[in-house]
């Protein structure tokens, strides 16, 4: 069975997505709609699918699943409409920026059954995945300690962090996801702290460029996460795990993986230095997982709650730093 | 311009090169030919062309480019044919076992002015390619000594080392090539020894299973091979390059870069364990190389003699271990 | 000139500064003093020094400079005695558990104008100093965001925890230490968390084992210290600084450094197993600066504020987790 | 009980040999000998021994064992005196530069039954010595293929050249050391090739610069010999193990381990820059082994036959160079 998609939104995302659904053997993409025109065409020539309205999306019965990579505001929006439309939906995180509007969204899904999946693709990275299959294989015994690092060549511009709800609900969320799928258990505590180094611009709009957070388990296991805007040697992105019988942590991805070597020392090539080159494989496998949730009728994973509960620690995060104190999620959550 | 292709051969590597060119934003592929007709049938259904006899690819008009993925007995009058034919031909390597014959083949292409490419992968691998750009850039100075390792996980089928020519003819003319492509100046001895040490069948089948070659140049440069058929731990491929002002050598590449510490130590995990993964972007770019040559009237490369000088270095090094001494390369060229 | 030194205090430690005072060229080690007969004699038999008294060594002209080694409680009574004698001094970390007494302390050095150094032993090792100079030079540009792990083979016998302070206080003192000699600037807020992870025996000590601090200075630079009383695979000593140019971090010492590679990966040995075989050079080092401040007149470093501030560190640390807040070190210190 | 120890020679090795016998708990240096006074002098007064001249030491009581560090072409009279006088001795390679002399030198040791044990140190080194323990402990599985990559940071001077029996005499022999202390099996065929490519003066002594060799032992194991006299970024010493269920291989070995990484890459120092501080711990530990032959009773290894069999190797790759064939190792011993 092929499984026919619809694309809401034909941004740099959506594009991402477009590709990762044509080069699957089960998937079909259908339409795509895009307010703006130019974006749908772009799509629509390069893949041979329709262009459509999202109420006609909506409407017709010849769409299974839609994706949606529209911005941020309409997000929840959309996700109610599709699943009481009675379509498999994939989300680009986040749900939305109120934890409260995700709330009510999820009670939408809740009640109307649909399948949705929001887009943490770091999950689906093959180095993350193995990390987290090698504790899910006893090879680090019971997670304890888990380290976080995460930093972008580069901030964004001015107009998307307008918008984003700030650095830990933009940035950190996707390490704050990260803690929680290797942590086997809830945060229940945040401390943070948050500076701008980089850019004062930033400080102007209200946000941060570098924060450093400490989560905190029932049982005491402790995640830290580093986050910065800046890192001259490309898309830094780690994760170590330490457990009572050992640890597991990833390496860091170059594109070219070559030395040289003279009388400076040995020098290997930077980073990658976008998160599209750092995560096509992510990519894909993240819409194979999705596809596989339709075909085979597994619960979505990560599905809306995942998305709810990063959000919380973003949110916990930042009344961390504004009240100076560690704050519990559950004060969030409730 | 969008170049239409004829795959000839739709084998295993036959296939990859579909991909390649089915994925080429400038290439389709328009017809497939194969003596074997289910091999035929997977590739045109998979990608939508047709299905034709070589007779019918060589006769008609809207096929500018072939590549050649057939048994190697059959390369050298394929190209014969489709040189004639004024079609551009990518062959895999090697033209044919025979020095010979592969002389009278190249005669053929340089009379038709065929554009003519040889299927030596490796040059496009992102991280040789580096190696090389790296040299090209001056980062090494002159080059001064080469060593070029590769160990394969296994040894290949009886049938499949019957006909391929033996060890030299097969697995270290990649080397071979490898080691002229970042040398910059031709070898002209060559010191080879050759033992087997992984599977006596192979002694049965005078081959050899375990080589290492001494190739050097007019101006005393030095390039080492070492081969194996055996390499628990994965494809084995590695080179460096020293020169007067440093050296360059590039890393292993393995499918997943995790690593696990515990009281054993820190442990990463196996190489890929086979050349179509480990050179998949490489199969890509030398399609997209093949293409630009058609595209941009450029000189193909690695061309006909690339093949031919890798084939008499495999000689000589057989030569070698036959007499026990350092043979000269124009004793097997003139 | 030759140094003549006194060892007061010939356990673990002491040994270890018997061999750096002895096999420097420029120190002569003339008396050690132990409670312990056996200690003192063995030290006497390996180096043919004397054993004498504290107080012998206190009225003796002889004796130069002091290596004070003796238990924690016993160290600000002897630096005040020995700055009052006029020797140089240095002492083992911390110069007290409380910072009262440290404040006295050093109150009776600045009045004796006596030359106090304290054992920040990581300061000297190769690595960790060569990071520092990667700094200096200015490879990474302003410091911005500091990471430090320090992960111990195992916890220390509960003898020894009940009387160190806590592990703020006697593991994480190392890293706060180190957190000040990198970042440039006076951190002015600490936030811990802080569990027992590792022995349950630990908490009924009133201890813990795995601890994870947030330091953040005065322009808002990070500094993040992630501890555990358990390590596998070693004894983890890692760093790394980032700025606005750039990053340096020091790699993990192995005491063989070896790769084998099968099927199941490529492994490398554990780490070191014990400070001791881990910072040998750092002793070296340590005791041969300590000798460059005598002989050179010039400033010790780190000095008795060095351990005030370290220690200030630890109780912000240790209030952050009782009080679930971010503490400011000014509180601990005013 | 104390062995005590006379040094023929204080030169630059010999000098390292005094530090690791002054060092050693079980060894006491009681004299030195030197033709040239204040290299003797510079010894005697840093360690508190005696200057002797070799009749002395040869006549007295007091010394058990002497360390030959004098001009090689005394080596083969000095091992004869002394084994005649019932010294154990440790001689620095080579014995002698020509093999005959060699053989009747040996004679003489095994007449009067002496000790002694030949200065190829890097078997000591503690990553060399890690990787022969693991192939003993059947981590590598049979011994197939071995690769040894030594390059200098440069050329010795034009003096040491001319006395040095040529690069493969001086620098190879302990890379031909090296092959038979793994291979676990005699090489019995050699094929060289040499050149000069770092500077013509060495032409101009009749020696080269840079050098390739295959070794293969009777049941077909090869090792790979690369030398060069240049190496830009330090001191470069490796070597790897292939066998039947892995391979080992040791890392280079720097004195600084940090890695600073920027928008270039990520660029780690140089390597050390000289053998005395590469083999710093393998001058220590080859004479503690030397110590234990004494004590222990065990029988020297190396011995004078690897000292034999390692020059042996080292004059059929010159003659396989200067013949242009592969030598058989039974024609220059027989």
């Amino acid at each position: 069975m092929t499984i026919n998609f619809a694309l809401l939104g034909a941004g740099r995302i959506g594009k991402v997505h477009a590709r990762a659904v044509t080069s699957n053997p089960d998937a079909r993409l259908v339409a795509v709609a895009d307010a703006f025109e130019a974006a749908a065409t772009s799509i629509a020539k390069q893949y041979g699918c329709d262009i459509r309205t999202i109420d006609e999306i909506e409407a017709t019965k010849d769409i299974d699943a839609v994706v949606i990579c529209t911005p941020t505001n309409t997000h929840a929006d959309l996700i109610e409409r599709f699943a009481r439309a009675g379509k498999a939906i994939f989300c680009e995180k986040p749900i939305d920026l109120s934890l409260a509007r995700v709330k009510d969204c999820l009670k939408v899904v809740d009640e109307t059954g649909a399948r949705l999946m929001v887009g943490f693709n770091r999950r689906f990275d093959p180095h993350f995945a193995a990390v987290k299959q090698a504790i899910d294989a006893g090879h680090v015994g019971d997670v304890e300690m888990v380290q976080i690092v995460s930093r972008d060549p580069g901030a964004p511009p001015a107009d998307y962090i307008r918008s984003s709800g700030g650095i830990f609900r933009d940035m950190t969320i996707h390490d704050f996801d990260m803690a929680r799928f290797v942590l086997g258990e809830e945060p229940v505590t945040v401390a943070a702290a948050a500076s701008v180094l980089t850019d004062p611009e930033i400080a102007g709009l209200g946000d941060f460029d570098s924060v450093s957070v400490i989560l905190t388990t029932g049982s005491g296991k402790h995640a830290t996460i580093s986050n910065s805007r800046r890192a001259t040697y490309g898309y830094d992105q780690r994760l170590e795990v330490h457990g009572s019988k050992g640890s597991v942590a990833i390496e860091n991805q170059r594109p070219v993986s070559i030395e040289v070597a003279n009388g400076d020392g040995y020098t290997r090539p930077p980073l990658h230095d976008f998160f599209m080159t750092r995560y096509t494989e992510a990519y894909a496998a993240e819409i194979a997982a999705f596809i596989a949730v339709i075909l085979d009728g597994k619960a979505p994973s990560p599905d809306g709650r995942d998305g709810l509960l990063a959000l919380a620690l973003a949110d916990a995060a930042l009344r961390s730093v504004e009240q100076g104190r560690t704050v519990r999620v559950d004060e969030i959550l409730n």
